[in-house]
Order: structure tokens, then C-alpha cells, then sequence
């Protein structure tokens, strides 16, 4: 089915979450039917853990988004679905916050640079100024506030805020930020705000893991994206990757080991979630990869 | 919506194969609306290699397999779909083809025995009568035929057409048999018969590959598993899985090692296939997994 | 340098350890070339963590065991070195032990009958009669001992220590035994017991982990080999490894998955084991693979 | 033992190659007992495909190189010795020759400035500007010289031979220059001219291979990293590196995975020549990592 107005044809991604029931992919897919839409791709999934609906779906039309809004209100009404409908590879507004650390950072900005990585950063606001020069080579805003002092730390999360309202922002990356979010910042940014730290077989609890692992002599150093939640760490999984280690890795070796798994996880991460592939089912995440 | 009658649900799988066209979705799931299922798994691929439209999904109903045939027929007819239907976790008849190497058989059989494998094995049929106990130990019939002498190979093949006949094969797996099968037989069992092999970086043509691989010192052995087709070791992957070694091994360790590498690659393929998860796209596959 | 006798030249293993100090190597050797000894592989490490030396290294000589260690026993003395000189391949002495899960005892054997695992097997010893047909199948002998009940484990851990004893047991292997060995048992096998458990990023604590795994959503299941003490599960790491999950996986197919994991890591801990390439250093361990 | 003057200890690397004989080791640790030094580290290997000895040790010492060398000179003399001494660490001189792809550039001036990876970039040579900027970034000399046009090419290679003898260059690393070197070139860089290359299983010759890959429906997507000879894509492989991939994927994405294994690969093998750890034995690599 040919769309009949002249319009170009536009890739849309439609994501749907609600409680299971049968027909709501018949439902779903009318609507689109409706708009002329093809679907060229489509994934979905019941979670047997929480009885919820989740769907990702990939559609090309030349309808435009209130048309397709249009045609599905009734179905979003009668299924009680959330959704949301973006333009496929629609740059992602990314708030990054930093630190000292620019492992993360220098490949999230080398990445959208080579057309890998489909989001824009409007600012890069960091608690030390190490950044700047490699904010400033990609052409990226880039800001410094302490976050030690009295204050400082409320002032800094008020500009995230303030930040996150004056550029739209949709996700907030915390690129080895090194602070904890307060519970309030936590929950307003649920579900939209990734955290990236190095995982272990097994854990380690408190400081220096790396030393801890070293003494443990693990043989694998890992890491961990996850979306930040108020129980620190301990957000919901998005992605988590690991390399081998030996006895001949100095704790210094494994941090550089680690921090590369933390560049490729964290990017993964940025990733699927900028493709609306990763929604949220509870304590865990559906990733449509 | 809930079935009108009593009978208990099934959950069953369907793939759909055809051209790509606008509305097949809505179509096909307005079909399982009608015999009241819910889909609790699906999955679909737009091909733009050949422009054909791949789907799986799996539906819970209490419909039975006729009465799901029926609300489909008009949208196959429509389409011009090819599907399937088959009850989930129904175990695949699978014709086993080996020779003297074990791990592979001994890995299938084990893992149909745990549970973890949804196949039932009517025979293995062999050149060589090394796998009998094997077999024997997990009760599964076997049959030993000389490949050597003259007219031996077609005998072994027409004992494997009858087989397969006689024991409504699905599947035929190809676990180290070491013999190129005709191209007529290639032919006959298109899209339904694996095969294992090694795989190097760079690829090695010619006798003795291990010994090829450690000569130029490679540091990844693997294996890809793939349809038979009568383009030999060029049939449509499955799987490919790698191990690292190093210039420490032995011709000898690099062929151990590239068997456990053999092992879980066609333990993957073949538990695929038996889920209805690998879909031919020409010369290439589509696996919903 | 050739051996002057016509003796046929056999490759041995030596491993030394002692407190790090210059000149060790330098020792050992001279104490090789005085048997004629030529060096074929050798690996070293000089542990920053417990200051201590350490060294593997495997030499072809037609020199007797006895006459090799006469040429040590200056060196020995003057470094206070503990050492250990083997024939290489020589297949170790192996108890298993184990409980209803057979893939870990199945991987072993199998691969001890193909010939890729330096071990024997004189006993099998389980607290349930599920593994003997497999045992039988391999030839193994195989004792059936229960655990439960009144002083039920203190008999099956003395027969433990007698069949030790009685077959020259040089190391055990927990295959899925499911029992916490008591403390003096863990002391007395110190550096020659081998557990296999699986292991999470993050870690879980508590019944159940692969359903704590699945409600936390992880991305990668792995399994840990280490040497048993009695600070539970947390002895020192021989091997880890992990394998890539994601949200579709149910509670019983990661434990399968889980169980893959088990397999590769058990084996490779136990091929390293009796190869010599393990060495204890203090809570970790050197692998000179 | 100590050394007898208060010169400061330096670690140095030693790595030997020689024919196989009994009593190297022992000639070799001879001569550094009599410099006072301490091996830290030590690994050997011999190859059997070509009788030859390689070592490689790290040894503590207050000695100055020239007294090392005066005490290793006889021993050179007996064994017929190539050896390098080197501090370890010491960054080695390394030309970059480069093209328009910036990953692996990039990723080897990211390492060296966050001090992973122990090399200095006294010039960056490309064929096209692009990678002028990011050499600029990091302080890097970059200098432009087309390959296009009557005589370009020799000229180009006329000024890479000038700016190795310029600035005593150690290693040449192709980062995706794309250009095949003159056989004359490859012979004078033997052994010190490092290639990356995407490898697939299985390989693909010919033009634009990501599109072969993809026509294959390829689930593995790697990278070699080789020593460059004028066999083009044939020189001894130093590191191979693989990425899982899906049928999902375009060939625009299986390039941007490609590249990632580019980075990785390349930054290893880069890592273990800098270290002496990468040996030519033959048409192979021994890797003492």
C-alpha cells in the first residue's frame, strides 16, 4: 500500500509497552496499515516477570507523525500503552557529565564525529576542568563546577537540571562522573540517565576494586552500564562486557583494561538506547538488539 | 481474548516467508486474533538483499493446529506466504551422519539427554562403527556403512534418503561425517541439512589446515556451522564461534581445541534450526534468536 | 650437550618456588646442564604481592628422576626452594567427586578418552547413585555414598580421605558435588582441590542465583575454578570464564548456559592443574599457561 | 645480590634468539648473576618448526647497559645470539603512516597520552590532510604528501626511509594507510613495519569485502595485525581480534565493527612489539606476552 500523498517516505521508531493482552500487535500494526506504513523490522517480547507487553518496531511512511498519532490514539487508549514514535537515527539530546577521566568521553565524542553514534551532546558539564581541551577539539560546549565545598554539590546537580530544561535534554551519560546522584536527581532522571563502572567475578565491595582484584587474582575485569537509580550501582543492566587478565597484570595494567571495557560497554549502551532499543521491564531491561 | 472452548493452550511457532509488502503484520496477526491467540514472542527482519520479509513469532491458543491453518489460508493465499507451524519445544526428527570423531555426537546426545536440546535422534548412520557404543550408551540406534569400495557412497547415500523417509526426518546433521555429499543430495536436503567445520583467520585451503594455521602462527581457531549445499563449505552460515591460542600450541592442541570450538558451534545451529530460528535469506540466513 | 648414556630421553616438568632473590635461575640451570638437560619451555614470575619467586619450566634429558634431583639438591638447599619434578604428561591421580549433575563428570571423561586431559580417574566417589552409568560407560569405578542423614557426611568425607590414601590421590576434583566440605577437610587438601561454581557480574548472594540473575536482567553468565578452602568459595581463582546472555533467556535456560560455562572452566582448570601450570601464591594463583 | 656501586636499578628487557642448544639459559643468567641483576620476568620458547630458541626476561640491576653487554658478550659469541637490551618502558621511536581513516589513529594518540601504550610519535605521515587536526590535538608532527600522481608514490617512500634514518625510527605502523608498500620497502622495515587489516571467517578476496561479508551472512568480524612483508596481507600475524555480528546488520555497521577490532588489534600488537614482546620465528609470530 502506496502512500497517496506525494511526501517522502521518513523511517519511524515506534516503541509500545503495556500489559499483556492478545491483539495488540493486530491492533498496532492496523494502525499503521491505516498511515501506509511498511514495517521493516520489529521485535517484541512478554515478560513473564512483571506480565508486561513491550515492542519495538521500525516503520517507513510518508504519513507525517500527528497522522500516525492520529491512527493510533484509539489503539493506545483501548490497550492502555505507553509508546513513544521517533525518526529512526534522530540524533539523541545527551547531557555528559564528567570528570577527570577521558577515556569514556574521548570515545563517545570520537564516535558521533564518525557518524557512529547517533546523538548530539549539547554540553559537557564536568566537576574538574580536564576535559575541556577534548570538549573544545570536537566542538563541543563544555562547562566546569566543583562539586566539592559547601553547596557545591546542590549547585552542580541544579545546573544539571537547569541544563537538562534549557537543551531538551533526553539522556544524561555519566562518563566515570564519580559522584553519587542525590535519590531526587535519581528519580527525576529515571530510566534516561546511564552510569557506566567496572565489574568483577565476583564483586568488590569498597575501595581501590582493582587492588582487591589483583589480590584476588581474577581472570576476568569487566564492566557495567546500567541506568542510575537511588540504589547506587544497582540500576537496572544494560550491557556488560569482559576481557581476560593473568597473574602478570599490575593493578595499573587492569585499570587500563578495564577502562577500555568501560569505553566499549558505555558506548554500547549509549547506543542501543539512542536506537529506542532499550526499555525498561522492572528491575531489568528488554534490549531490542 | 480467551479461547470459547475448553481445550488446553498450546503455544506454538510460525514463521512466515514472502515478499516484503505493506500490511503482512496486521494480516497475519489478525489470523491469530481470530482463533483467540496472544503472541508472546515474535520477531521479523525486512531483507534488503532480496526484499523478502522474514517473521517468527509464537502465539499461545487453545485453537488447534487446523483451525489456526484456517484463519491463515486467506492471508497466505494473499501474501503468497510460506509458513510454518509447529507446537514450541516439539522434538525434531534429526538423521545424525558421522564418521570416527566423537565430540560432536557426544555433545548432541548429551545435551538431548539433559534436556537442554529439543531433538529426538531415530538414527545415526556412520562409515565407520566407532560411535556405536556411544550410541548404544544413549539408546539411540545405529548403523554402520562403509563409504570405501566401489558403489559404497551411493549405497550410503540411498540408506540416507531411506532413512529419511522411514523416520520422517527434519533435520539431517552432518556431525563430522568427512565426506562431500553428492551434489543431488545437496540439493534434496536444501535448508535442512548442517554441517560443522573449521574456520581460520585467514582461511586455509587445502590438506591439513591445523597444520596450515600453525604454521602462519594464527591467534583465533573456529568453526562455522552452514547448510550443505553442493558449493562445498559455501553453504549459508548459521554460526561461527573463535578460541584464542597462541604460538605455544601443537598442531595437535590447535585441532583439540578447534573441535570444542566445532562442539558449540553446531550445538547452536542445530538448537536453532529446532526452534525454527534460522531462516533461509538466499545465500545467506536470518536467525531469530 | 648430549646425555653420554644411551638412556632415551624423556621431557620432565620442574616447578620451583622460594622467596625471590637474584641468581635462582641462573642456579637451577647450571643444575640442568649438569644432567645434560636441554630447556623446551620455561616460564617465571616474580610475584610483587608475596615477594616470592616462582618458575615452571620443562627439559628433555636422558638423565634419571633420581640423578636430576641429586643435581638440584645444592640448589634446593641453598635457595630453599620448594620444587616438584614430574614426567610430562604423566596423567594425574584424580578423585571426583559428585552428587546429580552429570555435565562437568561427562566433559571430563570425555575428554580423558580422547586424550586431551592428562588425568585418571581411579574413583568416582558421589552422595548419589545418578552418575554410574555414565562412570560405567568410561570404565570408571564409581562408589555411591549418601551425605544425608546422622553422621552421614563425616563417613562419606573419611571415605574421601581413604580412597586418597589408597590410590595415591593427587588431586580432587568437586564436579557439581553440592556439599561444603568441613574445614579440616579443605585444610588437609589444600592446593589439590578444584571446585567449579558459577559466577555473575554483579555477584549474588544467597539460594537461587541464576533467578536473582534473571530478575537483575545480567548480560553475562560465567563460572569460576578455584581451589577449595574453607572461607566458602572465595579460595584462590585457577579460571573464569562467560558467556553472553540476554532478556529471553528464562531462569532454566541460563542455568543451562550456566552449565556450558561450568564445563570449559572445570576442564580448563583441571588441564592446567596436571600440567603443573598452577601455582599457588598466597590468596592467588600463577597460571603459567 | 646487591650491586656493589649506589647507581641507581634500572629494569631492562633482554630478548635472546639463537639455535637451539642445552645450556643457553643457564649462559645467559650466567652472565647477569655477574651484573648483579634479578630476573623479574622470564619466559622461552623453542620452535619446533624451526629448531630455534627465543627468550625474552626482565631483569633489575644497577649495571650500566655497557657493562650488561661486556658480560653477555662471550655468551653471544658460544650460542651465535641475536639479542636487544632495552629499559623496559622506554617509549620506542614509532612512524605513523596514515591515510583518511582516523579510528586507529585516533585510538594509538589516546593511548599514548593517557600512558597505556609506551611508544612516541616523532611524525605522522599521510596521503591526505584529514588526520591533520588530531595530530595537531596531540602535539603529533604531521606532514601531507599525495601517493596520486607520476612518481608520487616513490616520492613518498622516498620520505618515509628519510624520516626513519631523521628521527632513528624503530617501528613503522600502518594505521589504515591503504597503500601497498614497494617489496623493496618491505624488506628494509622487516620485522619493524606493522599492518592491520579486517579478517573474516571465512575470507574474502577482492574488492569491498564488508559487502562480501554481509552478502555471506558472516557472524564473526575480526581484525589481523601482522607484520607487513611484500606476500601482501601475508606477513606473520602479531594479533587477531573478533567481534560477534548478526544478520541484522548493514554493511555500513559491519564496517563500524570492523574498525573497532581495527583499534583493539592494532593497539595490542602496537603494545607488545613496544614491550619486546613479539619474536619472528619463521613465517610466525612468538608472542611472550
Amino acid at each position: 500500500m502506496s502512500s497517496p500523498t506525494a511526501s517522502p517516505t521518513v523511517e519511524y521508531v515506534l516503541t509500545v509497552v503495556c500489559e499483556d493482552r492478545p491483539g495488540i500487535v493486530h491492533a498496532v500494526t492496523g494502525a499503521i496499515v491505516e498511515v501506509g506504513g511498511n514495517i521493516t523490522e520489529s521485535r517484541q517480547f512478554e515478560s513473564g516477570a512483571t506480565q508486561r507487553f513491550y515492542m519495538r518496531l521500525q516503520l517507513a511512511t510518508s504519513a507525517s507523525p500527528a497522522e500516525i498519532a492520529a491512527a493510533l490514539a484509539p489503539v493506545v487508549e483501548r490497550f492502555g500503552i505507553e509508546h513513544r514514535l521517533d525518526e529512526v537515527a534522530r540524533p539523541v539530546r545527551t547531557l555528559i557529565l564528567g570528570s577527570t577521566a577521558k577515556h569514556c568521553v574521548n570515545d563517545l565524542l570520537f564516535q558521533i564525529d564518525a557518524g557512529h553514534l547517533p546523538i548530539e551532546v549539547p554540553l559537557i558539564l564536568a566537576n574538574h576542568p580536564t576535559l575541556e581541551p577534548l570538549a573544545t577539539f570536537y566542538g563541543v560546549p563544555f562547562e566546569h563546577l566543583p562539586t566539592k565545598g559547601e553547596g557545591a554539590k546542590a549547585a552542580f546537580e541544579d545546573r544539571v537540571r537547569e541544563a537538562v530544561v534549557e537543551h531538551d535534554v533526553e539522556l544524561v551519560v555519566l562518563a566515570r562522573y564519580m559522584q553519587i546522584l542525590t535519590p531526587e536527581l535519581c528519580e527525576e532522571f529515571e530510566g534516561r540517565c546511564i552510569n557506566i563502572h567496572h565489574s568483577f567475578l565476583p564483586g568488590f565491595k569498597g575501595a581501590n576494586p582493582y587492588r582487591q582484584a589483583h589480590a584476588r587474582g581474577v581472570k576476568q575485569i569487566g564492566a557495567t552500564a546500567h541506568f542510575v537509580t537511588s540504589d547506587l550501582d544497582e540500576g537496572p543492566i544494560i550491557e556488560q562486557d569482559v576481557i581476560r587478565v593473568d597473574h602478570t597484570r599490575s593493578p595499573q595494567e587492569l585499570m587500563a583494561i578495564g577502562q577500555d571495557a568501560e569505553v566499549r560497554t558505555l558506548r554500547q549502551a549509549v547506543t542501543w538506547f539512542s536506537q529506542s532499543r532499550v526499555l525498561l521491564d522492572g528491575t531489568r531491561t528488554v534490549i531490542f538488539r
